[in-house]
């Protein structure tokens, strides 16, 4: 590659996931047709990259038969790329000063000392663990795991194959919903605890709507407890586990509350690994993550942009698009697109590119509304979540005056077979009548209607302009009017001008 | 309901379908919020009311095992929300002057006249019967039938009762496509004839793929052909159609070639039901329907508003959103939309309100993007499409620059099970880099997807939104980037600044 151009940019990748690989491909893309020589090292603490967390539930169900089938690109795809990739190498200093980075190799214990232009911080986020999953050395009892990485999905796979007789699911967000499915899906007795509702992503109302579905699947739900203590069985595995009552539950638990389960997944959500971050004096915020701007460059303690330092990805805070207040979202479709717009700014700036000069401006991050879907199938039991924009409660925390309503109708018209219900909850500002946010729970069909919402709040939509648009109709797809449609309608008219 | 209230206001609604009862309950909601006694006649020449003419198809097919499921509201409840329905008669005279109404009954020959202080047209549209299906006396040729209103859903399930074994289908658009559906699930073989490619709301390129599925199904196509005449059997019935190439197909066929058919299906479209405005003196467009302002007040001749008299639904011609050319897009979408547009300013105007002091300005109709689905499922073949927006040619026609491409993603997550081909093309005009217009052909769970750009159109989007917003993501529902965003990404990037 030396030689041919008159420039060489140095890039250091940290973390070669979603978002570090999305922003290094951007990167050799802006800067070569910049004519730009970059090189770009990317430092991968384990041996994989590039792959979906997303779909470890699905392998673990059975669904994906392969692990490997989860990894969008191979180390031997970026490195034919022209990256130079260093699998099982941990960043462990940062010297924004000297612009360097160091690594570790973790099986040799080798120190290597990169020299940068320009670093991208990528090092994604932990699953948490809490204190009563460790055993006296700090490590996580056999027969509990988190379900974050390819190696937990090997883990559960193999785990599963044991062919255990009951299991119990920890948090009832996203991973624990798709875990207790997979539980169901492979036999197991499944109990799922969670602190709050079911899906506390949704209003609780919303919420209750899902754990009834997980109920009828045959989940045994405990809303409102936590778990506090394990004991461990005579062969050193996790036997069961204790819970004790939040105080938020619709239903009140005896205290101390014990649930056999010979296999415990962890679905408590994840935390930005931010440690590199922190040690480099990196400004990191209230969430724990990564504070960047909106074109994914590092800011320093003053607030102000460290000059050839960036973020993306799971390890920063995100930025919520209409009310501007840091969230932690940590979802692969922010990481690609932070990536990317990292990516195109590293290779512009490379290229000695006045950004604002460009035409149509720098790449910038648009924040994100949360928009998010799943679903749980298992045992006949069909239904789909999908979600955007604040809660309720979140909404009225920002100090916005609201109005909702939940609306009850079906996927498709009422006379098809394929008609099941959906409910859809709409939320909108008084005032200014503006689309907040949407939810939705209903059957095969429902969950990706949330992105008409999505787009309508991306776009600063009012419930009036939802109601009126020209939405698709067809009788195996949606009653005359779209769920979606007929809530912000509803909602419409009930709000007063 | 006399006495109560101090203002008795006449409304004489005629054509009582999805337009004409949407605005008569809309009309009486808001009279009676003002205190106004709405008295509402609604003549309706048939003895149906509110039915949903997309699901006849699915009646056809076995979906639907009664026609009476079809009917959203039935004469006895628009009755019991005190509008004076009269089954059966046919208006055959409009004076604006006089403000009356005189109507036939189609029994008796009775006539009666109704005087009103507004008049709402919503006389909808009747199928395109051509000259070959008809006899010597002008009847309809016994085994060929439309598909268009309740009469002829129950004319072909009597019909397809009677197991007949070849098919033919006239026209290539959605009714044509469905029918062919309904006639492949009930074992008929089945040629399918359609002077354009399939699917002509399509780009080509997108409505051949729309061809290969339903060939891949066991339909018979011949693109680039008109039927001519058709040829009687001894019985009386149609035995077989004969085609003659328009010169527009990709295999030209021999002039005169014959097609076999028990049963012959016209899906040749509909034409605005505009007779009875015409002879009223109320200004017809081009595309021979109703021309309204977007508040559905009906104008004269000489484009200004005509005092009293409405229009809505498919009787009328509609307004592109964006472009703001007229166009004819009979759809029972608009129909409810507009009825309730025109039954909001109606009770408005009943009320003395004037109409743009309210809060909120008046009711208004957003205009039409063209947006519509639909699906081919039978044989093993599943093929789901969506539009919205021009076409390419559309938008040539429009004076448009445009630029477009076409994307080949995967319904879920490529590792999932569900996953499915689906081809998106999307249009977006050079310079304003403004979504224009999007087609999705593609397996199960592709149609629906449309929605998120025809919110993006309608909120006037740029393909650099469209990329840049969050959307939803979960393996079984999607790739990380859903194929509409993949779509609108891959033409940003390509538009030059």
């Amino acid at each position: 590659m030396a030689g041919s151009s008159s420039v060489v940019h140095r890039l250091v990748v940290v973390g070669a996931d979603a978002a570090g690989m999305s922003a290094a491909h951007q990167a050799l893309r802006t800067a070569r047709a910049a004519g730009v020589d970059l090189r770009v090292v990317a430092l991968e603490r384990t041996r994989h990259t590039s792959y979906s967390a997303c779909g470890i539930p699905y392998w673990v169900a059975g669904d994906v038969e392969d692990g490997d089938r989860l990894v969008a690109r191979t180390a031997q795809e970026h490195r034919a790329a022209g990256i130079d990739l260093r699998l099982g190498v941990e960043a462990v200093g940062l010297d924004v000063a000297a612009r360097t980075v160091t690594g570790v190799d973790v099986a040799t214990g080798a120190r290597t000392t990169w020299e940068y232009d320009d670093v991208l911080l990528a090092t994604g986020a932990a699953p948490v663990v809490p204190p009563w999953a460790l055993d006296a050395d700090g490590r996580v009892v056999p027969g509990v795991r988190a379900v974050k990485d390819l190696d937990d999905g090997a883990a559960w796979v193999a785990m599963l194959a044991g062919a255990p007789r009951r299991g119990v699911v920890v948090g009832g967000g996203y991973i624990g919903l798709e875990m207790a499915e997979a539980f169901v899906r492979k036999g197991l007795a499944t109990t799922l605890v969670t602190r709050r509702e079911v899906m506390g992503a949704l209003d609780p109302d919303m919420g209750a709507r899902v754990r009834e579905a997980v109920e009828r699947a045959g989940v045994t739900v405990r809303v409102g407890e936590d778990v506090g203590s394990l004991t461990v069985g005579p062969d050193g595995r996790v036997a069961c586990v204790s819970a004790v009552p939040t105080g938020s539950g619709t239903a009140g638990p005896a205290a101390g509350e014990r649930f056999e389960g010979d296999v415990v997944a962890l679905g408590l959500g994840a935390r930005p690994r931010s440690e590199l971050a922190v040690a480099a004096g990196v400004a990191i915020g209230d969430l724990g993550g990564v504070l960047t701007d909106d074109r994914q460059r590092a800011l320093g303690p003053d607030g102000a942009v460290l000059p050839g330092v960036w973020a993306a990805g799971d390890c920063c805070e995100h930025v919520e698009r209409h009310g501007g207040q840091r969230v932690y979202v940590p979802l692969g479709t922010h990481a690609n697109k932070q990536g990317r717009v990292a990516g195109e700014n590293i290779g512009r700036s490379a290229a000695g590119d006045p950004e604002d000069g460009t035409a149509g401006g720098p790449a910038r991050f648009g924040g994100v509304l949360g928009t998010a879907i799943t679903r749980f199938v298992a045992n006949g039991v069909h239904v789909e979540i999908g979600r955007t924009g604040p809660t309720t409660q979140q909404a009225l925390d920002s100090g916005r005056d609201v109005a909702s309503l939940v609306t009850q109708s079906t996927t498709a018209s009422g006379y098809m077979p394929e008609a099941s219900p959906i409910a859809v909850k709409v939320l909108a500002e008084k005032g200014s009548r503006l689309l907040l946010g949407l939810q939705i729970v209903g059957g095969a069909g429902s969950a990706k209607r949330i992105d008409t919402a999505a787009a309508a709040i991306w776009l600063h939509a009012r419930v009036d302009d939802v109601a009126a648009m020209d939405l698709s109709y067809a009788p195996p797809f949606s009653p005359v009017h779209d769920p979606v449609q007929i809530a912000c309608r509803r909602l419409a008219e009930r709000m007063q001008w």
